[in-house]
């Protein structure tokens, strides 16, 4: 009953089987290997951008940072939830990757709305060179509270942004859930929803570190090449990188793992519903957020139940507490149902 | 009539005459002239801190974010309110020179209050080295919407810092109004209070540009001299700005035209008072912020008052606007008295 | 028989003058104000570029490191010579500014030479991402070893710059003194030598503390603003800076004070030369480097002279020693007179 | 024949079956692991310091911008040869992670020596704030030219460096073959030689992409994790970093790796000085650079040979052009042979 992040899993045995047959003779560094050049050609296929630049990174934080940097300036602001990873989790990374921008947070979920949306970015800029100009729209695709936004919500906002003429980034880290989900294609949730710059994760979804980052016009790239190596992100051993990439696309891997971690969260759901617990969450790709009594918690966790609560652990035991479920490619059917049985047995 | 701003009229006589004095042989640069030494004793002596560490600079972006430079790393964050200062009109200036720390907003108007600020920064280190580290509490006295802290409001923010073990920054832009409203002096205001590192502006009070900056504990100043270099603040025709400041804290000239800017605004406030218009602040120092039809501030601009509105110009002519009047110290009675005029005969 | 620096002078009656002039009514900040605006109009003409892109900042180090900024990204570096302002004096602020470039020192004295900055420029690049890209070259006119550029010297730089894409910075801190010297004018010292940005500096030349920056494309003059804010540059009551600039410009003031100082200096080259002193700076406009017996050093000073040696103060006495003569406007003929007769007598 | 670098070999086998073990069940993220807690005991054990703070970073790039930003702050300046890697190799890295910071180049060769890093040290901080503060040493251990600074030698830089209170940051991307070479203990070419910060390489000696960097003194550590989490080098699935370094240690796989390498670079030393082939650096671990006409590396290139050359392909066939021979543990003493064969062929 381990669900406490989609991080905490092993890689797919198709992935270390890539590492195991990449890992013979020699090669050259930083991304001149044949793999890591493939690599690039099948992402751009699997996006149908034949032009996209295309590049790998070990960690979604950095996908972010680095997307960010190259559209944002300094003097200007992005665009977020307030609980975007961006805001939340990145430790200050997209303000240090951009020379200091600053992020503006548009309203006060884990979705945005267009009426949101235009009103944060229209509330900028009004104060001339005061104020920091207007700067990317950044959507979290699953978003951190485990709704997935649908492909017209996800133009209505490029829309916006748009309007404005501000280009539009896609925190993937959960993309292949979402993709899942919406039975979409790549594209439909990319460049064909208004995106210009999409990372994709494969870390949370049966990888050990990489994702990649797809810029649908090259031109917005500009400096990534640079901004990668001065950031560190540039991998010596980049078919290491690649191996893992070239596992994730081969035969769908990527699809077919994000479809296990979402039936699994299908069920939990099924489950909690049924046994009258509370979601959050009204969508769902791999995350559920449920509300309990702190006590209710409290007793799955002493049944060996491991996940997080948003909230101090040493509260009252009547409080109402959220907590949150994630399925990653490798969690088991059982596992479902026993944390169901301990939540029911344990009311 | 007018009163778009505290830097709008001209400097005092005084400040002038001083730069004319100072303009006199040679002196060395840089901060190293005798002119230069003095200020520093007087300034010392004013805040009854005779350790306190002290500098000049030419504006009070420089002074807020240079100090904050010194007290906030950059993974860090600074918890301020919504529209301080250094969030709203510095254009990301904090986050350069902190090299990329956040701006954590208190609640939801110009006044922190201790329990927000004690939410706010406990929300913050929660999540770990995900999200930033605790940084200083900024307040804003005068606050950007006019209103004036006490001295127990000043002490009962800090006392949060300190429980916190955080530092804090007074961006006083507005200290000589906020002083002379309070009766207190500027050791009460600082200090005294529990402000590690105040910015005493001179710039929107009669002085052509100069602020200081002093820290109480000159241990906390580490590094600021080379941060002011770095940043070019640094004057090389430094005796420029020490006569500025020197003839501003001359027979407390700083108090006494904050004085007379402050009794400009009381008589504002009690004529718009007596005609039945709305005001927004509560306490005032040199601001007033009134609320009014569009068209009667089309009326009283069309009159030739000048000041700003918050809000478009174009708008519906009954929708309610807030003005914001500011006296600075050249006001005069008859402006106040013709804009109190203005308006009543508009109404 | 102070020859310490350019800063050390007091400031033009005019431009004093014009300050006290500013100092009426009201004014509009941030350079919205009339003069503020006249004085742009009145550089472009100066300039011969009608479409420049111009501002006003307070110190050389500030218009250097925002002109930089605007050309080289955190990921370049930036051509200069090691004995440059912006290397040796101004304290990481490029670095800082651009977010992190580097600086490639080109030669081992104060004046480029086209070859060994071909050379430099060369060499960089070579290694792909993994050194910086290729950024501006920057000049410094006057050097910082007090030569003057020719303008045939100044175009076979700036061709170098141009034959590998690279745009080219102007520090003009002495910007007036070269001109004077090279008896040109400020558009053939600039854009008709293929300087793309200039800073045309007042601050040693008899102004408190005024630099124009022009960019005479003014498209690379993006973001400057917003730089400048952020910078904490943007002074509120701008009035102050356009009308020194104002004053500056008025009757070629800027010109006849540079030529006032370079008279002052060909005097003290000649008095040296006649008194047998080597002297360092084969050319020179307002600053003579000499080379003379620590001994004689201090037998100057200890009659009076101020002025910097290079090197430490308390080395051997016959230790030949370099020392630095600064003249500006204010300097008197008979302090020059008085100096070399005070060398010569103590020889 | 593939000598290219080091980063060109496959990963050792004990590496990629640690991955593979580590590749089970559910382990929290971000080094709350058990294997991540353990690798650091194990650390702390070879370089017997029980106070050491340890941490893991995916590249050797990364280790170093960031225990540099430990050290450096903005407005200094860190002092190492003009060829270390932190200079020539990692695109503004140290720039962009210290916020700014120079760096001075010490000397002309990849060795400084004792004289010239303090002729640099003591020519800094001479002006005052006008130039950067002086900043941490830097060494790279084995050199960027293929040396192997002595104990004595590391001991006589950090002695330098502790004259003047500066700490020493050791790069040491090869810090296994220096050891090996030296045939001293971890300890010994570290903190028993004045080292404050180490970062112990594994990337290039038989891993996919982990280091470790050990702070002897925990103080300096401060803010680490932080700058390590918004530089986006925290990785989500740490096992996996963990579990490279664990093999790495046990049964001190890295120094057996090490010796490999190094056994080969001899016999390629002895080999190529039998051909009579000069040989630039007088000492060698696992690299070793010769000096050939062009036309020579060209015939061994056309035999199969792979390694890069300083300078440009396409130059005079008989101008002499360096060669760079890099061997990792992988290599065999056939390919060393026949390339010693190859070169004697072709002369």
């Amino acid at each position: 009953m381990f669900f406490a992040s989609d991080n905490s899993g092993p890689a797919a045995p198709q992935v270390m089987d890539a590492l195991a047959q990449a890992n013979d003779g020699y090669a050259m560094g930083y991304g001149a290997d044949a793999l890591s050049r493939d690599v690039v050609a099948r992402l751009r296929a699997l996006f149908e951008a034949p032009d996209a630049a295309v590049y790998l990174v070990p960690t979604g934080t950095a996908g972010n940072v680095l997307a960010l940097s190259c559209l944002c300036p300094p003097y200007a602001t992005i665009f977020c939830s307030p609980v975007a990873h961006i805001h939340e989790d990145e430790c200050n990374g997209p303000e240090f990757y951009t020379g200091g921008a600053k992020l503006t947070l548009v309203g006060d979920s884990d979705r945005m709305t267009p009426d949101n949306l235009r009103r944060a970015i229209a509330a900028e800029e009004t104060r001339g060179v005061h104020g920091p100009k207007r700067g990317p729209v950044s959507i979290t695709q699953v978003t951190e509270r485990g709704n997935v936004y649908t492909l017209a919500e996800l133009r209505a906002l490029s829309d916006v942004a748009r309007e404005f003429g501000l280009p539009v980034h896609l925190d993937g880290a959960r993309f292949a859930n979402a993709c899942a989900k919406l039975g979409c294609s790549p594209a439909d949730m990319t460049w064909k929803a208004g995106v210009d710059v999409a990372v994709f994760g494969g870390t949370k979804n049966g990888c050990l570190g990489v994702e990649a980052v797809l810029f649908f016009d090259a031109r917005q790239a500009e400096g990534f090449e640079h901004r990668r190596k001065r950031g560190a992100h540039l991998f010596s051993k980049h078919r290491y990188l690649a191996a893992q990439m070239d596992a994730y696309l081969r035969d769908d891997l990527w699809l077919d793992l994000a479809q296990r971690a979402n039936a699994r969260c299908d069920a939990l759901v099924q489950g909690l519903r049924g046994a009258g617990i509370e979601i959050e969450n009204d969508t769902h790709a791999n995350m559920v957020f449920f509300r309990a009594p702190r006590a209710l918690h409290r007793a799955a966790m002493a049944q060996g139940a491991v996940y997080h609560i948003w909230g101090a652990e040493d509260g009252p035991q009547d409080e109402i507490v959220t907590g949150r479920l994630v399925c990653d490619w490798s969690q088991s059917a059982e596992a479902v149902t026993q944390f169901v049985e301990t939540l029911r047995a344990a009311r």
